[in-house]
């Protein structure tokens, strides 16, 4: 388990919330009102030397990221992002105009998902660049989705190709040459999509049983929503969805192309468990890839055209 | 101005709130539910380094220190918090011991004030920890108490003696001998007071006018609830509320008690306008402590019985 959860699963238990609340655990967390809306909060934070290097990213994709990594989150559970609260610790030697734009990328971020940036805090920072965004968002309580929902039988699908950003990140780690492709996989690290509707149309069908944001990559991700609802899986990797650019990076590059798409983090896809129904339906009218079933065993297994597969995955390790 | 307070500026222009929310500005957010209720939301960020060192404060008093400034926040709106949501950057270095003590820290402080930790994010750090915590409360939407409510005549009033926070830095910064006062002062600013009570009966008199807690100083919260109100005002320096910790203090230390009682910033107290009627009335059942006068020109003016006094204020400056 990595070291961030089991921190996670202290804090669950230390802070446990009062049912109806839905506290720490989900990608949102859940607070109902007097009406059938309830509201949905997520909070991320990005840290220079960790998320981002100041010297790689520009400061509008900076701006745009922050934000981009709380609209999944409240994507995943099917809200409607509303409120944004930006607080920013900055350097004494913070350049301003870089900071500004900065939050030109913040601006252009909340207007394109009309999201309303009220409030925060701006303070020093003795060393590094610190942000955090809290998000608040609103659903109808019936509809949201969480990760605890998977049910045996179900379909496992994402909303996108896998790895793109994951290659982006080790096309700058190794100093790749930047051909066509790797800059499209630069672009995705830098400026990844989000797949709002999807989350929002997703979370109105009843069949949809389970939802999450895939953020520290599928393997540890899928883990998490297994670990919540008590389920195993069985991934086909054939199945994985690998964009044109990214199969050739990883040929150009001599990169292993699964366990990249498997553990690499930052796809901001959606993770879905959902009845084959639903499935049969949906999969007509949204980009949804089947990758595998949920099953009654706690495992998960990757097959590769049925053959069990035995892969060594490394992880995006926070602390 | 302070540099903080120009960057505010700045994103207050660049993120209209559109009415009949509020944004930018106050202590709180405002924002509006179908009811006469209206949510609070706050944010605060602690740099270690620039806010705390942690071989000074306990772990536990970081804790409750986190909570406790936006507990401020929501008090000086008249609000009652209610949710919270906190973002935590930790170095790899970090002892786990010791952060599970300041989790004690925060959850004491979240029983204290009956507020619901439901979420946050954990991520690494490079350097510096870095906390960061949302606040949600509700306030009735007609009671909400905003800097921009002064008007000429009101009395000017704080909830509590100032300065005794801004001392306790002092002492810890000359390394001042550790006198009983000076502890007293030490406790002051590592675990400050709050006024939730008496921010919640405020909120609900009519004859109060504005509100604000005090963070970075009274001279310098002051001047930004008479510009947000559009007035000026008279302070009675020999008025001030001043513990006998404070002055004993100073008298040992040779620190320049006004000064130090006017621009040390975490006193957390309320800085509150209110009519003479008003004061009258509260001022019998709630520690108001009267100071001076908002008045039509738009000057700070400090007098000392009577006398226009001449102060050359440090300012706590955040970046």
């Amino acid at each position: 388990m990595q070291k961030e959860d089991q921190f996670i699963q202290h804090l669950a238990k230390t802070f446990p919330a009062l049912s109806p609340l839905v506290g720490i655990g989900d990608d949102c967390a859940v607070i109902p009102t007097d009406t059938d809306e309830a509201w949905v909060v997520t909070a991320d934070a990005l840290v220079e030397g960790i998320h981002f290097l100041k010297e790689e990213i520009t400061p509008q994709d900076l701006g745009y990221k922050t934000v981009a990594v709380s609209i999944s989150d409240v994507a995943s559970m099917g809200g409607l992002p509303k409120y944004a609260f930006l607080s920013l610790a900055i350097p004494k030697n913070t350049d301003y105009t870089w900071l500004c734009a900065m939050m030109e990328g913040i601006k252009a971020a909340c207007e394109k998902w009309e999201v309303q940036l009220l409030g925060g805090d701006t303070v020093g920072s003795k060393r590094d660049l610190f942000l955090n965004l809290t998000l608040i968002g609103t659903a109808k309580r019936a509809r949201i989705k969480y990760r605890s929902g998977a049910k045996v039988g179900d379909i496992i699908c994402v909303s996108g190709p896998l790895g793109d950003a994951a290659g982006g990140l080790k096309a700058l780690q190794e100093r790749a040459i930047k051909t066509p492709e790797v800059e499209y996989l630069l672009r995705a690290h830098f400026h990844p999509e989000i797949d709002l509707e999807q989350g929002i149309a997703l979370a109105a069908q009843e069949g949809v049983h389970a939802m999450m944001d895939l953020s520290d990559g599928l393997d540890c991700d899928l883990k998490r929503l297994l670990k919540s609802s008590e389920k195993g899986a069985i991934i086909e990797t054939s199945q994985l969805p690998l964009s044109k650019a990214f199969l050739k990076a990883c040929q150009d590059n001599k990169w292993d192309r699964i366990p990249l798409a498997l553990s690499g983090g930052e796809d901001y896809r959606l993770l879905i468990t959902l009845s084959q129904d639903a499935f049969d339906t949906l999969h007509q009218t949204l980009p949804l890839q089947a990758i595998g079933r949920i099953t009654e065993s706690r495992d998960l297994l990757y097959q590769k055209e049925g053959q069990t597969l035995h892969l060594e995955l490394a992880h995006f390790e926070h602390f």
